[in-house]
């Protein structure tokens, strides 16, 4: 029986990771539930899982949770400090951190020093300081089974091959829903237009890293850390129908890949249940429904985060941390319909140049950097709103 | 240091087996090289690798290959109880019988008797008397490493897997070079027209149970006692690029395939150097010189060999042996431009439905099974020819 801290129940992993775990009451049990905002949810979940303890982020909903949970005796409590303090908890065997950006670093960072296995759904813990992290689960011996479906299919791919070297990882991107436009049609495009992810169920932030070629930029740099390979071991391309979910060649020529129709859930079990794979009704994959699957390199011109991440990953440093600030704050101002689909890159681009580097960050300097990094692209989305 | 027995190395798998040997000389060592009738390559790659001894099958070669090879101190020694026999000397490690069609089964029993790992090309061995095979590897504690592309891709697959239930495997085919003919067009094809295989590069016999299907038929079966999944846990699809060798689907509905371009040297130093993956400057395969892969359903109505191996598969005892043995010398006749393409498929048909059904066999009753088989086939080419 593992027993499994969910942080982000609420959002689009968290209901599917509990998904999951309900349909294997034998294998897991559910330890602590934690949300930002969605106390009504976290409640029902709460009802349904009963686990020892919950936290809500937003500490305005704590006199509700707590109302709501005490019968059950269920501990509540709120606030960001419990939200990275609860993962300690002795009766976590694994950690699932399925917070959307950079607020999924500290609690992560704590879940590893408590020494905890992690399942991570939260790539921009990577992206932002994957050295500093991956140093420390290597000094804790703790675990990080990935769950964006890429790094999955990679970390499954290398089952029974850790041991030899890895000549290249290639990373599909569906292209999102603008694959095959050029810059000026992307100028125009709406926030609904790329809410319309053509393959995957995604929260909001990702759809649109998805739209901008930044997921697949962010999953680079994760793949980086995850994996150990130099950035020129990363290949990404672009294959629309999501069927091959990536791949890893090795240094015999020989390249593994893992496949299946689009479902977070199948990489979600796969992370909680290694090194088993338990039985699951997911729809099945079958290639006579799909007589063609397609293959094409990235438009780095029209997408340029892509080509951004790339350069963040190849000077090091904070770098990529800036670039994952700013696309946080690029990607809300465009959500708010404030700012265009390519001020999103502009942005980025920017405060690259303008943020101080750092070579050699602490986790001090990371928050910093971020901090700086959001101030920063806050102005120049006002700037680009004004003009 | 393996130190290897190539049986069969002047075929198209021998040489191909020989070039990756000869690019890991730290890692590999020849003790023994068979031929059947080629004598002067067996001489001239005797030169190159000083086996310690060598076999030539056919007696009338004796003399020339004593000759040439006792200059270099190297044991010569003729015939078919010699081939069978060789397998069990004390300083072979690994035996890898690239033999053709049914010859293949004798030596590798042997082999398997005299605890040797097995690097199987020959596929027949295991389809005409599998289940006899794989039950005397296990119980040796033998283990028998595929080198068919599509099994080997399986068995790539389930590096780090073997814990994980299979809940199928999927053979790809090429299609071969009458995919998409109807009966009429097939009733016309010529040796020469069944002989350009459109991917891969192999002997002869092999290029034409590629164009009947048969030789996906044969793997069916082959696949069954490899990987002991029941023929309805066994798919085929055709994918006329050839790139995805084979994929294994497990019980959580999760893909994992082996790609590449078409090398068998690929498999063949997967298998040899195993669980090393030893650096390989095979030409690399690139998305962007493929940029669709397709697959469909293989046509059973137009090549119906597929279809009769997986009768046999379902009827069990001995009738791999007889559709095998059938196969043999229908193909054989065919090669010999003395029956058309779609009297393959009738001599096979028909031998199974007369020659006698045995329920469990034994070597022996396997060893009867083949030459009554071979009797009726014969009879049945002639009636055609004469008809």
């Amino acid at each position: 029986m593992k027993r499994i801290a969910l942080l982000g129940s609420t959002g689009s992993i968290g209901t599917q990771a509990l998904e999951v775990i309900a349909a294997h009451p034998d294998q897991f049990s559910v330890e602590v539930l934690t949300a930002g905002h969605n106390a009504a949810l976290l409640i029902t979940q709460s009802q349904q899982f009963r686990p020892n303890a919950v936290v809500i982020g937003n500490e305005a909903h704590y006199a509700t949770v707590r109302e709501a949970l005490d019968p059950l005796d269920i501990k509540v409590y709120a606030g960001e400090k419990a939200l990275a303090q609860v993962v300690e908890m002795d009766t976590i065997d694994l950690v699932l951190t399925a917070l959307v950006g950079y607020a999924g670093l500290l609690p992560t960072l704590r879940a590893i020093e408590a020494g905890k296995s992690i399942a991570l759904a939260n790539k921009e813990t990577l992206v932002v300081a994957g050295e500093l992290v991956t140093g420390k689960a290597r000094e804790k011996g703790v675990n990080l089974y990935p769950i964006d479906s890429e790094h999955s299919a990679i970390f499954q791919c290398l089952a029974g091959e850790w041991h030899n070297p890895i000549e290249k990882v290639i990373l599909t991107a569906s292209g999102g829903p603008f694959r095959g436009k050029s810059r000026e049609e992307l100028a125009r495009v709406t926030k609904a237009q790329a809410l319309k992810h053509p393959n995957w169920d995604m929260g909001a932030k990702i759809t649109i890293d998805s739209a901008t070629l930044m997921n697949k930029g962010l999953e680079v740099i994760e793949a980086r850390w995850l994996f150990g390979v130099r950035p020129d071991q990363i290949d990404v391309v672009v294959h629309p129908q999501s069927i091959i979910h990536s791949l890893v060649q090795f240094r015999d020529g020989s390249i593994k890949a893992q496949l299946g129709l689009p479902d977070m859930r199948l990489p979600i079990q796969y992370a909680l249940g290694y090194p088993e794979r338990l039985p699951a009704e997911f729809p099945r994959f079958n290639f006579l429904d799909y007589p063609s699957l397609t293959f094409e390199a990235p438009d780095k011109t029209a997408f340029p985060n892509l080509q951004l991440a790339y350069e963040a990953l190849a000077k090091g440093g904070n770098l990529a941390c800036i670039v994952n600030a700013a696309n946080e704050i690029a990607v809300a101002e465009f959500l708010q319909e404030r700012i265009g689909f390519l001020e999103i890159s502009d942005i980025i681009a920017t405060c690259m140049e303008r943020v101080a580097y750092i070579a050699h960050p602490s986790l001090e300097d990371y928050v910093q950097t971020d901090q700086e990094t959001r101030r920063q692209a806050r102005q120049l989305a006002i700037r680009s709103i004004s003009s």
